[in-house]
């Protein structure tokens, strides 16, 4: 089959690999009909993750189930599901208490051992622990298929966030980032009945979809002035930030906006957001800090319900569609920022 | 009156400084009857914290009210009352939030502004908002008085990494630090219903006193070998990790054995807990970290209430008591790890 393999920075090429095949009871291999490239995967595009030449890459995709192993229990051939960004056994202990990203079975697609999402197919390790099948009656919704594709990851991270930073009913809320997740994490605020959203962020297209997700204010700038304008709007404060980049600047914002006995929910990969904590400010005002690499596949199944029952549509983030070949393209105008987020439809 | 004031690191002493008064309608005079030197106090004695020739020491007292000003409703002449570490006006969204260290009037006892707890007597600002009066009938039992004196601070702030470590019943925790917000956290732990305290400390008399307050076990090392003891007898990590010394180790330690999905409860002053934070694991693992410079006020009267009805004995951490002219032999003990707390009786 064809996939995306990563040769160096800057360089992502489609090419023939091995089919993939079951190789456990539990595995299932499924035909890729939709793929993401994600933000992240910029890490290594632009050479800031260490990464080796030939790993394959992609972990944001559905598609259709083409075969099962003799364990799988909840999924046949022909089945239409969603994969989360990470794989989990869905029996562990961490399975069990919603935090799948740590499953001791778990992993993460693409690399040196496993099937990347950028590609014509994947087997998937712990299919009825990892797969979320969608009921069949949309499961040839072409609309439908694309709001669906964010909750393989952006959606349901920037659900995580706001989860972690305790958006509750009728609070303030603020979101760091324009990229997917932080305009995920605007709809997932919203989601949760937060009053007001202010999001951070550079880019007027950008903004303008996280309007249309909920979002009541607009900082563009992130120095002293943009701190002083935050606290000064909400009195002292927001209750729950969304930290949603994982740079040093975007973290020592999110620690100056934060208000006293509230929390900053962070999903941004921590490149240099350690550098950007202030310990002694979160330290004095008991501003909890809490996220992480999102358990997606615990959300999938609420998230999906909303979605198919037409209150949540996350599409608006997928700005540019590639087939595989236009896969490389696709990475450039992620980096290049003429895209907000690329599908591809192998 | 008398009082202890800071002169240089290693060089505080007992002095006359001016009586206190009621200068606000909300104050009040308390004359101190006990009083602690704290850890903390440790900082600027070992020159650690900036700290000004000049200042006043002690935020841990109790006492009995000499006098109210006019405002004041809920104390008179006469009451026995505790003292949090910090005052606070018990009427802003804050204080109403349980969050009162971070008051929009509160401040410290001590410093340039504030008489001190290690002094014969204190104005204390909002008076109504801060104290909490003891029942008369529990006012005069000195071994109560003694049991109820670490309410100021220690033990409140052993609760609060409890709390924020989100210690359950039945849960797994681990103590870092056996100094005497570390032996209150083992107590505070044990009385949310661990099962297991493993406390990490490194002196026989004070991990005693952990084995007293509920500790099943002790961890004298802090390397690499006691953090893979730690994950091996938890069988990956500890769910509920108390945090109480502030340091890079400790931190380093805490991030180390802290179980995905679990969080860190941090209440020690972060001397180079951030250089220790590894903020990779933490979100690699969804692991928490909650916490802060504690709310005592918020817990004095859950706890006092279990105090008083012989449910909570934290009196063992007090094991030096001097006068008021003995405070900076005490301050020496506490430096050279000879006492564990020293209780002032002016």
């Amino acid at each position: 089959m064809r996939a995306t393999v990563y040769h160096a920075p800057g360089d992502v090429r489609v090419e023939n690999v091995p089919d993939p095949k079951l190789v456990d009871p539990t595995d299932a291999v499924v035909r890729v009909t939709h793929a993401c490239i994600c933000g992240s995967d910029l890490w290594f595009y632009r050479g800031e993750a260490k990464w080796e030449a030939g790993w394959r890459t992609g972990h944001e995709f559905m598609g259709i189930v083409e075969d099962v192993g003799r364990e799988v229990r909840g999924l046949k051939k022909g089945d239409r599901v969603i994969a989360p960004f990470a794989f989990s056994d869905g029996a562990c202990e961490y399975c069990r208490k919603n935090v799948q990203t740590s499953c001791v079975n778990g992993g993460y697609w693409g690399g040196s051992d496993n099937d990347g999402g950028q590609g014509e197919a994947v087997r998937a390790p712990f299919a009825d622990g990892t797969l979320v099948k969608v009921p069949d009656e949309f499961a040839n919704d072409e609309k439908l298929l694309k709001a669906m594709l964010p909750l393989t990851d952006v959606l349901g991270t920037g659900h995580h966030a706001a989860v972690s930073a305790g958006v509750k009913p009728g609070s303030t809320a603020a979101v760091i980032g324009d990229g997917a997740v932080g305009l995920c994490a605007v709809l997932a605020a919203k989601r949760l009945g937060a009053e007001r959203i202010i999001i951070f962020g550079r880019h007027q297209d950008r903004l303008d979809v996280a309007r249309g997700f909920g979002a009541t204010d607009f900082e563009r700038e992130r120095g002293k002035e943009a701190i002083d304008r935050a606290l000064e709007m909400t009195s002292g404060g927001v209750e729950a930030v969304m930290e949603c980049v994982g740079t040093a600047e975007s973290m020592e914002l999110a620690c100056a906006i934060a208000r006293p006995g509230g929390a900053i929910g962070y999903v941004g990969v921590p490149y240099g957001a350690k550098e950007g904590l202030n310990v002694r400010r979160l330290f004095s005002h008991n501003i909890t800090l809490r996220g992480g690499v999102a358990p997606v596949r615990a959300y999938i199944p609420e998230l999906l319900a909303d979605l198919l029952a037409g209150k949540l549509d996350p599409s608006p983030v997928l700005d540019l569609t590639v087939d595989l070949d236009g896969v490389p393209q696709g990475y450039a105008a992620m980096d290049g920022r003429t895209a907000i987020k690329v599908m591809v439809k192998p």
